[in-house]
């Protein structure tokens, strides 16, 4: 089947995507027949532009890393914002790769009502509008038959949403446990190694794995989101971020790291909800016995353990966050859009 | 979308997922909108029952538990056999739950191509014919535009294949490493606790999880045609099972197992395929450093590394084969099913 990308937001995961694609492209046509045109890019500060017979990306992503305005480009659409991108082009999937707000999830939340309303299926990987606004942007997709997809959300290229929503479809989903954060994950993997926490966090900043100012990651934010996500799509409840206790990991001293490893144990920042008895949902540092399976998750790593009524405990481990994870997560929801639109005639 | 179902084979895992059905019949039509009918019931040594209009299932549970034939039943069918009732039933998805014969195929690969060519979607968690013959059913069932789901084949209820195929169908998978037979799991962790190989055997034995003849499992037979499904479905190659280098569990001693603790290490079942130089698949018991992961999955646990070109590698565990596991995946393939055919109805 053929189709019109828009991409609305072009930072570093947008490019990456776009290059993943260019990769991908003999792939995906011969093992999914799928086709595809960008139409359209849509950034805040380096304009539109829009081609409706088709964008050359390769160009495109040229006048980028060159830093140059898309306005230098021959398709530039002087005027033309997200909103007018997503209504007036002639895309029917809409990538929202705008950068995450987790406070207001704007404005990712009105690009996705508005891409839906006009009937147009939508990836994004963006944790705003999913941690905030998962069940009313759904029911919006359902009534005007189109699909959001959002693996990217969570554990990167590691498909938890699929696993979830797909491969364990005949299950209830009764606990979530999980390290869901790269980050913090790579800080305590080094200071299992002697490291003091500032001096771990230096070195994840230097290697990229830190943000200048890391926050949302060691203060345990960004898994709150995850967590959220996970909760409200795989288990069926319905929790806001300040429902979940939070505690980060700034307070954990290489002495507590060392009592604990006396002890065969390991600290881990650590995402959990129970819903057995109540809602109760928790982010924060725990010790895990070293032979427990999430113990042994170590640097940028994710992993997740979903029990089941049904089946008991199964337990994902891969790459977390980073921009080639993210956009196989975005390729794998354009497959996955695919093959429903395609039904049963593979 | 209402479904009517016949049961080919209705051993363990035909009782077992008839009882989950009747457990799951309320969750299927609210969560997923799914009804069924169980049309037919065709045993090879207690007859056939069919009732276009629906067994009562519960009622021939009952009979069955007794260990009476379906004759004594009112909608017993004198002279059907399997055949007969793939083609002359009503049935539209076809349960293929007879048992396995790694050997032959057969007489399952018949019942598949038969239901397939009579344009009937196909459940099966008999790993003969995905292993022999996968790629001739697969051209059968998408030329006669219907479906053939085996999730319950390899891993029992941790969902390998819907994790290879659909969460992960962005990927070119090179390398599959894997514990695939809970029972020779087992049976090394029974050891690793002190036992010799032919008492931690007959613990096994004696708790179910090893059968009177250990053949298949312990000589690693069954990780082989598991290893062989993976491979064909996932990594797009074409091998038999005799292709795979197979050697079992019966030669490692508890001298091998406590020399292997002394270098950090734990012996397990190892089944392993790389695409990446030649096609290497071999089946053997392998030393596995301890902080690995696999080497931490222990008694009756399954788990997989899946080795990925653009996300490195997934690595997914959970409970290995057993009724409960195996009625899940089936119960899975039917939503999977269903998922495709309602496709965006959602």
């Amino acid at each position: 089947m053929n189709y019109n990308l828009a991409f609305i937001g072009f930072g570093n995961i947008g490019q990456g995507f776009a290059e993943l694609l260019l990769e991908q492209e003999k792939q995906l046509k011969e093992k999914y027949g799928i086709e595809y045109k960008v139409v359209a890019i849509s950034t805040l500060t380096r304009g539109t532009v829009y081609n409706k017979n088709g964008l050359n990306l390769k160009e495109i992503l040229k006048l980028i890393k060159k830093g140059e305005p898309l306005t230098n480009h021959c398709d530039v659409k002087k005027g033309w914002d997200a909103l007018k991108t997503i209504k007036d082009s002639n895309a029917d999937i809409v990538l929202e790769l705008t950068p995450t707000n987790i406070k207001t999830g704007e404005p990712a939340i009105t690009h996705i009502k508005t891409a839906l309303l006009c009937k147009k299926n939508v990836i994004t990987v963006n944790k705003g509008p999913i941690a905030l606004k998962y069940k009313q942007l759904m029911t919006i997709a359902q009534k005007n038959k189109v699909m959001l997809k959002f693996e990217g959300t969570v554990l990167g290229g590691t498909p938890a949403i699929t696993l979830g929503t797909e491969a364990l479809a005949g299950a209830k989903i009764t606990e979530i446990k999980g390290i869901l954060n790269g980050t913090t994950n790579f800080i305590l993997t080094e200071m299992e190694k002697g490291k003091e926490y500032q001096s771990a966090l230096k070195e994840a900043q230097r290697l990229g794995y830190a943000e200048t100012d890391p926050t949302a990651d060691v203060e345990g934010y960004d898994t709150v989101a995850k967590l959220v996500i996970l909760a409200n799509v795989l288990m069926d409840v319905n929790i806001k971020p300040s429902d979940v206790k939070r505690t980060g990991i700034t307070k954990i001293s290489l002495a507590n790291i060392k009592k604990a490893r006396q002890n065969g144990q390991v600290w881990k920042l650590v995402g959990h909800i129970k819903t057995d008895n109540g809602i109760k949902a928790e982010v924060a540092p725990k010790m895990l016995k070293s032979n427990e399976l999430l113990a042994n998750i170590n640097k940028g790593m994710n992993g997740l353990c979903i029990k089941t009524d049904i089946v008991g405990e199964i337990t994902i481990i891969g790459a977390g966050a980073g921009p080639k994870g993210t956009s196989f997560a975005i390729l794998n929801d354009l497959i996955s859009i695919n093959r429903t639109l395609k039904g049963i005639n593979i």
